[in-house]
């Protein structure tokens, strides 16, 4: 027998014990503490705090929005899988439109990627939602262009996009001007559906 | 309209561009090369090519095995989700038994994690398998004690579980005795199921 700790919950209480003890935490308000830890979590790279950015009462929002039922908007197959239901506050819908049947040939037509025009089958979930972009530059762009042209509203938008063509762009863009809606993003290449997923887990309950 | 590249096999174009031009893979052999550039692509850090390690020939057996229809291992929903079937070359099985029914009570019973017991369910698909831990260190030293207790061999172990506890000396202890079977890691708390499922992805088709 290999010696290692057996203890599911045990292992969580160590890893968030070790990620404060290790992360600058200072910078990160209350309503976002445990948002940026599980982000921590799911990356093992306590040096991602300093990459956050987000706007005042962005946790306050997205909880708020959960709390009522909010639908969760999810970019890719992965974010919705790292989801945990039974922390959701409300059933909350879980949403991932990128596999529907019309998705490849609207991204012909529309002359984008399939991973953005999946979006245009959100527009009836919008108002009031969790948007959470865990893969996809191109859809964190392409729901940018949809606010500006009117599309309603989410309450909250999640931007971890990952990579290296348009992931920091797209970011730094949502950063500069939400459209009035708030917002967490981690600047730069990094991001990913673990800690797009982690950061709706953590939002989704006061339980660690 | 914003300004962004709309084409994603120009996005994919440039991304492993910009990666072959920035990280350093002098030490990475032949038959691992495109995994390497699929794992930082999946990460968006180009300095996850220094805590590759790996066995000789590990890239030609995956290789190998897929192509002769060996199924795929994997230890959470996220990672089944991250491979992209269509790359597969022999309609591989991609096989997740963390949901099985049995496991919750299987835990308890033999006191460890849902997703080390899950492992108990991969018995019959062990001998000559690609297996991907993407999330759980239990789950990988739980594949160590099965080993070590006679259980069939897979054809190669991509060891990339991410966090704080477990994650560096599970994988640390997978290279330091493979057991016999090809593996390729990432050193330390880094990992995770995108990483996890791009190596699968890389080494499916030579196609990029």
């Amino acid at each position: 027998m290999i010696d290692y700790i057996r203890d599911g919950q045990e292992i969580y209480r160590q890893s968030f014990a070790i990620i404060r003890a290790e992360a600058n935490l200072a910078a990160i308000p209350a309503d976002l503490e445990k948002l940026a830890v599980r982000v921590i979590h799911a990356c093992g790279m306590v040096d991602v705090v300093d990459a956050l950015r987000f706007s005042p009462g962005a946790g306050a929002a997205g909880r708020a929005a959960l709390a009522a039922g909010a639908p969760i908007l999810c970019d890719a197959r992965m974010v919705a899988e790292g989801i945990t239901r039974a922390r959701l506050p409300a059933d909350n819908r879980v949403i991932c439109t990128l596999n529907d049947p019309e998705v490849p040939a609207l991204a012909r037509e529309l002359g984008n990627t399939r991973s953005a025009v999946a979006l245009e089958h959100w527009r009836e979930h919008l108002e009031g939602s969790v948007v959470v972009i865990g893969n996809a530059p191109t859809a964190l762009f392409y729901l940018l262009e949809m606010l500006d042209a009117g599309a309603p509203k989410p309450a909250l938008i999640l931007g971890f996009p990952v990579g290296f063509v348009g992931a920091a762009e797209s970011k730094d863009m949502l950063a500069a001007d939400s459209r009035g809606v708030p917002y967490v993003i981690v600047r730069g290449r990094r991001g990913g559906s673990a800690m797009a997923a982690a950061a709706v887990n953590a939002l989704a309950t006061e339980v660690e």
